[in-house]
């Protein structure tokens, strides 16, 4: 833990009472008001704009089915960079073991997240309208030496989730044995219907 | 574990009495003889070619660096698949928590082996002379659904190695304390290159 | 053949009996049961996930207007890894001389299947949404020296059942009649097209 | 065959008396002065020019290895599309049963020649200067349909010589067991160098 | 001209009357029936396919609105390799000037019919569903030392009309005339839509 | 200023009235009649065809929220090359401090524009159909030595407008203000977002 | 010609007699001193630096192998744009029947002179060592209906001079008799090599 | 400024005094110690690595000729976020009208320097050894709405300098004329170099 270094003195301001309630949460999440549910979260879900949770939710899904508790949230960080700085740095404490992080474009949320902590980071490369999500994979994956980021295919947060579900497994037999079980389930899924095309032929399968 | 398949009455041939044993050494995995190795290392480094060495072994000092036990050899998934099935069906039952894949091309391996196993799996994308190792961070980052792979930068080995660190590190304090630290001395790296730099005025700073 | 491995005392589990017997079935395809199709089918057509089957149904048409059998089903490389494994080592015994695999993203299953076989593998890349099927493409044809894939253009799957049907009309003097046939068919359309063209004049064949 | 057309009374003017007996020997593939040569060959290996050599030469050796007859020349799409013509029409009659074509750039001769016979044509990609061999390999795999090319990695010709070998394989038992015999080979070169590393650690292997 | 290699004792054979004659018209260029629509036509425009034809009638609409006579037709490098030969080999005698050549993916016709002809060809790369046409663009633009395509933008055909309308005009006053002409109406187009914007202000006009 | 060089003795035509009129206007720029205008522009946004406009506006819109008075326009580099010449020649004598242009394919208004005068140009590059604007920006970007232009992302002209302002506000402590608060705004409408999404969780949150 | 515009009253300055020289002249090449040397060309060929030159040269000197006079010079888009007028203003009315523009990077030359007279125009890319030329391609080749430019491969400026020469020879039998002697030598050369190969085995042509 | 937010009560530490001194020098910027140097700097060059100094080091150069006050050091956004917080956020309070950041790969300095502050920044995509750059280049240009980057071409530092110093010369007429000085001598240098190239001819020119 970085004792040496301690934020005081700190004054909010904002446009609202919500906004600064908002920010004096986020500051205060070591403390109490937010203890009981940074107790439960093992995975923090962070997406740069509420525009990439149509995408992100699946992240969420996956958790969500493995029971592994989570925290799901919007922090951008090139238009809420102190909240970026904040989050990352206070995430270890309030008992994160994994983030996953989705941005598009110029995606730097990834990356700036793994530079402010030394938790594993996913990063999700969300899909854009100009390149494809070519321009958000290259700005996540290329990372330097020194701080990795974990990326996943463009768009493809249920991977993000599984992810961090087989980080956790690793030391958590619970989990270990409903990660293998959804693979097994995966396999079963195409065994199905892998029988059913054999059975039925292509033209019935594609007309039913 | 899945205990309902069991391979019997093999028959192992080779072109030498080394190939044979190897082979018989790699099948019995879980047993006495590699028992002592597999005991100790926690992160498995593979690598498609010994050509691909150059570039993995910087996974294998940064581990080293970090104290953790790994070990490291040649997997093939498209010249010893076989290989590549035992390997990654009992990885986990070896003690492994993390394994690293590097490969170039059509990369398969990572990718083959986050479908054989359910630990988190960690991707080198290796630079190819015609790509430039496009194909290989693409062969390995656009996984479907249901297999993630962790992929790291083409080429970038030690952020694998340092990934696998990171997965470790938030259930050990210890070793989070040590990439904590490295974290740190990065940082401390780069400050004193800038006071270097800014005191001696880049012309000098240059030609030293 | 490689007589030396054997698979035995197999347990077979799975969520419902009809998945049992569709393991079973696919472990036993030498014998009785399938021997019946395996000794018509010339050709496979496998391909990664159901989805595909829109792309990879041209293929099938074409072996049909040709007189070829052919089986055709879904094996997952990443979800049904040792589905692959057995689909693949006993496809030679099983008659077929040339596999058609199909997949999308890191299209890992033909390179697989190549692997794991000694027969002709075509590789059809399935288009994506995020990268148009250009992850695809280099996924499949990327593959390192000693196991080669033969691919095709992106989604084109007609061209993989045309390539197959070339490859046994060299030793095949019937279908190679309905090979040249089929080339001289193609030629025929495009000079009726180009009469009418000619005929009518642009304006009246676009309105047409 | 294509018994309609013929071609008559041509004369043959060259700058030299050697090129046109050569032209003249092209002409007259199916005759006397080449029958001996062309009834062993069983695979055609050609390229766009004698600067592609160094890389397909490659598919040569593999072929030469395996005891595939073959006949290896150069035929240029752009330079001599002439003598394309009577090579592609007048190969299957001469023997050939698989056509192997190597190209860089704007790479047309694997195409033309698959749409100038129903022999199996293989291409392979020749890295370019500029683009490095993404060129030649959109130009090679990206056939319309009704005309498939077999492409290879860029560069790959010695995948080229595996393909004509599997294709022919599947037909011919004694191939069968070398194409065979050289995939567990390979198997082994890999076997054999995953012992060495795990034995010597990578430190000395590198240094080796 | 070519005088030294002679087609003759040609046999045609079609699957209906229509395929013959259209045959026998083609082989019969130069001749009486299409003499009077040749010794008009200038500029030739030739497509690989008819679904190109949406993308090339452009090219026709700037001929015909230069007054310059020309031919329209389709002719496959791919699916009628013989026509392809035939159209090319007889253009210069036909009295045509200049070839506009438009296709897609593996676009071979251009850089084949200029293999075939010292006429100026003009590539009109189509574009194309999975990759957008950069197949076309490359397969057409990257041809070696020796055999040029003057390429213009995907799918840009008018412009490929307009360019042959300028190599045309360079000894022709009355077309270098309507050439100016053009690109000055192209320059009023544009200041009176200026005019307008500036007056109208750019909420108004992009309402309007 | 260019002293040096006079426009002098110019006749002026065009096919209409308004056309000559616009012409002059445009060559007067200087003058009284846009004099007012002028005087108030600091930004001068144009872009080369009115189909870039509902890409463009995003600056105009920018520009208005900031109270920053700006032209705007059409200039084709490649329709109304000497259009705009004189524009950018005298950008500088109207009060232009700033120039903001967009284009699409193969763009070189930005380009062009920054060669013919040393005030700072802002390029956006405009989404093409058929590479994504990816033509676009390396068209604009890739500027050689000397001649620089500050491109932002594709399509994306706000920031273009933005960009501007923030190179106005350096020395404009009034806009400087506006320009902080702009963003501040930015942060607190995330803040908002992520405080009902936190608040609702993303299931309600994306029904809503 | 465009008679209403005319330059006036200028006075031209610069850092030395020969650049005031040097720019007198550009601008009065319609007049008597250049008139000799511009009687004679037919084709210009300019570019953007003379960093260009090691690959424009080859323009030159296949021009100079078919006798076509031509001149050669450095125009750049950026950093000469007034010489770049008046050198494309004036190309025609010097008797220019061809212009070939090479340039690199955001490569305008080809473009814009294209814009500013009617002739054709061929463009070059010069290879960058960035992006390989892939944005010289795409900012030459992606022009906007109106303004068409002649595009040849990366770097193969000696396929320029040769589209030059076609352009000029379908009205001009002795330089057509040129150009299919050039195209017969292609096809010779290959003829020749394709012997020599075929005699002396690839091994022995390969140690040649 | 943002009044509101004090750090107060820090503790810092370090590995050596002088990185003590140095993070404290840095914290205090706005104070005594920097506040000579920072009363002159009017634009500041930054970079994530001193590896990017031999790229960066001609922003510095041109801004020395062009007699601009600037500061130049290393900031990493990765390795030293916090120095990068502190730098972007008193930026603008230590006299910084422009900032210039240069950076590869996963490029995120740039951006998050420009979400930091409200001066204008431009951002450099340094060359890479796999992908050239275009990681880079995308990393950096593909910024969300809201925080602009000025976006150079791949490695042009130059032209990052230049950009600057058009910025700054707006308001400032004696850099006004430093500015289009250096433009006029760039056509002054290719004015010169045509006229040698003009006179000696291209043979001799090259060879000098």
């Amino acid at each position: 833990m970085r004792k040496q270094r301690k934020m005081g003195h700190i004054t909010i301001v904002g446009p609202s009472k919500s906004v600064v309630k908002s920010r004096l949460n986020l500051m205060l999440q070591k403390d109490a008001t937010t203890e009981k549910q940074a107790a439960t979260s093992r995975v923090a879900i962070i997406m740069g704009s509420d525009s990439d949770l149509p995408v992100m939710k699946d992240a969420a899904e996956i958790l969500t089915s493995f029971g592994i508790p989570f925290e799901l949230t919007i922090v951008s960080a090139h238009r809420t960079p102190e909240r970026m700085y904040s989050f990352a740095m206070s995430a270890k404490d309030r008992g994160i073991q994994v983030i996953i992080a989705g941005a598009g474009g110029a995606a730097h949320l990834p990356g700036m997240v793994a530079s402010l902590t030394a938790l594993p980071v996913i990063g999700v490369p969300v899909k854009t309208s100009s390149l494809s999500g070519m321009d958000s994979l290259l700005s996540i994956v290329q990372m330097p030496k020194g701080i990795p980021v974990a990326t996943v295919a463009i768009g493809n947060a249920a991977n993000a989730g599984l992810l961090a579900a087989r980080m956790l497994a690793s030391t958590d037999s619970d989990l270990w044995d409903k990660v293998t079980k959804y693979q097994k389930e995966l396999e079963d899924t195409v065994l199905l219907k892998a029988e059913r095309l054999e059975g039925e032929g292509w033209e019935r399968y594609l007309n039913a």
